[in-house]
């Protein structure tokens, strides 16, 4: 840690605005370059953030690479990421979660909405995935495992430094031991099922503990009720709802791999016998079943993000469109579709006005009885929006009245 | 019923697309006078409704009186309003709440949401209390009170006709019996909790069963806590908190005859020591609280709606402001803030905007970890955006970072 004066970071005039109502980022183009240039910093620098008459707002980390060329992580101008700053936020950021959900499985560190701008930390028991998302972040990543394994016994901290958001920040990726040994799976608990989930390569999540909340909804939908769950992964939501008293659970998903996860996590749970597989492309899958005249209780459909950049919009909501029409005429008269969507740029009421209208063009009529965004261990910071970003609806699906 | 065929309203060309997306409702200045007056119509006359070129898009009834001059309840223009019709869209809603609600306690019918515009039914066990938002409901409403006696054992049907909506429809207010006896006041069960509430006179709702789904939340949050709810009425929130294990609760309301119940609410639940009362203005009430140096770990703001019309909004939104800042000062540092609107015209993010702001002005950090809108029993029309009036935003509340 430098216990120097950091290098400052000053504002042009009018553009601390965003900062005072609680933002925590900086655009290059807001800094005052003449003054305090920007190619002088190395990213990850800390910074002292200043106003343009040289109050300072706060301290950061820095990266002349990126768009976002700074980031608050203190409104105290005096204080250091330090060890024990990181200490006290991931404390902040742990009790809260373990307050909630027993077990010890949730995402412990949300970014920004827990202070830590660009660190993401996922708890999977003893098992910590660390992702760096900026140069100020990978810069402690050290300092983040050292924390986690003194303080929360982890056996292994995993550095899963794979994310494409990496790239803005000009760093590579990787995945690597920090503590201990790579992890070959993962095993955890979430609304009280047991589940196992590969480490996986690549930029692919390990684990959605951000559905958990939605899932909790499951209970009193699906007893006795035949379920489709349409991107089913490890079976996150087809296993918790044969567990909850579904009569037949259909998986469908287009990797073998997760597909026998399905299995082993159905058999270990008691509900091997009620679950079934269906190894196809989502809307392949679904085509076939609706030819096969195949009707289900509850349809979930809980796709990957479509709509990746802003670009993707006009092609992401087609895509949504056609998957929730296939998803309608899956469910039978009376029964529920579960919609979501992760696409940050597809806001909850795009996606309720997809649904509304992909009904429509199937002649069904729907209620929206519940909605739910990200459980409770992804928190939005409530002046950034990009932190917000999973959506679900819950809708009773009727013929046309 | 008429077996005739009825009157015809002929919409102008391209007046049809909203009732193509799958709105139920057509305003006066939409209709083809000409062809087809409004006047010589009855209010709550059934009515085919065409496009300009004659088509028919659905039966509606109708009210010359109201800007809304029409509502569809059938796509099926050979559909009358028919007691079998009726019986068959009240089977369909409540045997969803059936499924999902146990103890007979719930909104059995919410108006265009479940194909009935106009019409909402509370159920309080074998007390049902009606509420005809329209001519065209009024006109059956004697038939919903029959179907409510024969089909679901109404002991009491009580028409409560007080909505101020009514006075669109140009149709007086008042409450009586139109099958049994009036009741003193409610029996009903909410999340295993029991609650009395009074049969209230004049406008105000007897229970609002809408912030069920809210309410389901609380249980992680309040253990072994103190909980301060503000606008509690008859302790809907603050004794159901004390049940799921809160330290100490204190329910702040104006109403003595409310916090008369809250004590009932409380002892009956075998809470009662845990449940303190405070009677005063919610403004004043919390004030008082500040100054006294009290902290709560749990605060709920639930007021009523700041913001009836669209004239409201910022003489509204200010009051919002000044409640959550005063609701924030309450909360102890870690503390969880539970911040509702049931304005209409306040949406969701405009609301979490709000506390946001009000969080920076008394200088906190505020993560908003959850949202709810309406219960299940509430749901929405996706094509009706007045179907949605309720939200709420569960913040923890950190000293400023």
């Amino acid at each position: 840690m430098n216990e120097q004066q950091p290098p400052r970071l000053r504002l042009k005039r009018g553009e601390e605005r965003r900062l005072r109502s609680g933002h925590l980022w900086i655009y290059s183009n807001e800094v005052d370059t003449d003054k305090t240039p920007l190619k002088e910093l190395v990213p990850g620098a800390e910074v002292v953030v200043e106003d343009h008459r040289g109050k300072p707002l706060g301290r950061a980390y820095a990266n002349p690479r990126s768009l976002i060329c700074a980031r608050l992580f203190s409104r105290n101008a005096e204080q250091g990421l330090s060890s024990s700053l990181l200490k006290k936020r991931l404390e902040q950021a742990i009790s809260f979660r373990e307050q909630l959900f027993p077990g010890q499985c949730y995402r412990a560190v949300f970014g920004e909405a827990d202070g830590l701008p660009g660190l993401v930390v996922d708890r999977y028991r003893d098992i910590f995935l660390v992702q760096a998302g900026t140069a100020g972040i990978e810069q402690v990543q050290e300092q983040v495992a050292h924390i986690l394994h003194t303080q929360y016994d982890a056996r292994a901290v995993i550095a899963r430094n794979e994310s494409s958001v990496r790239e803005l920040e000009g760093l590579p990726h990787y995945t690597r031991a920090l503590v201990g040994d790579m992890p070959a799976e993962l095993s955890l608990v979430e609304n009280g099922v047991e589940y196992l989930a590969p480490l996986s390569t690549g930029q692919k999540t390990d684990w959605f503990y951000d559905h958990r909340a939605a899932r909790r909804r499951l209970g009193p939908l699906v007893n006795e009720k035949r379920v489709l769950d349409v991107f089913a992964y490890c079976g996150a939501w087809g296993v918790l709802a044969a567990t909850q008293g579904a009569s037949e659970v259909v998986c469908l998903d287009s990797s073998e791999m997760a597909l026998e996860y399905v299995h082993r996590n159905a058999q270990a749970n008691g509900v091997g016998e009620k679950v079934q597989t269906l190894h196809a492309d989502a809307f392949a899958g679904m085509k076939e079943l609706i030819g096969a005249g195949e009707r289900f209780d509850v349809v979930i459909v809980d796709p990957p993000a479509f709509i990746k950049r802003k670009k993707d919009i006009k092609n992401g909501i087609a895509g949504y469109h056609a998957i929730n029409e296939l998803a309608l005429r899956l469910v039978a008269p009376g029964g529920v579709l579960i919609s979501a969507s992760c696409s940050m740029h597809l806001s909850s009421e795009q996606l309720l006005d997809v649904v509304r209208s992909s009904a429509r063009h199937v002649d069904r009529f729907v209620q929206a009885f519940a909605s739910e965004g990200q459980a409770e261990d992804h928190p939005l910071h409530p002046a950034i929006a990009e932190t917000g970003y999973l959506k679900s609806w819950f809708v009773r699906v009727l013929m046309n009245y």
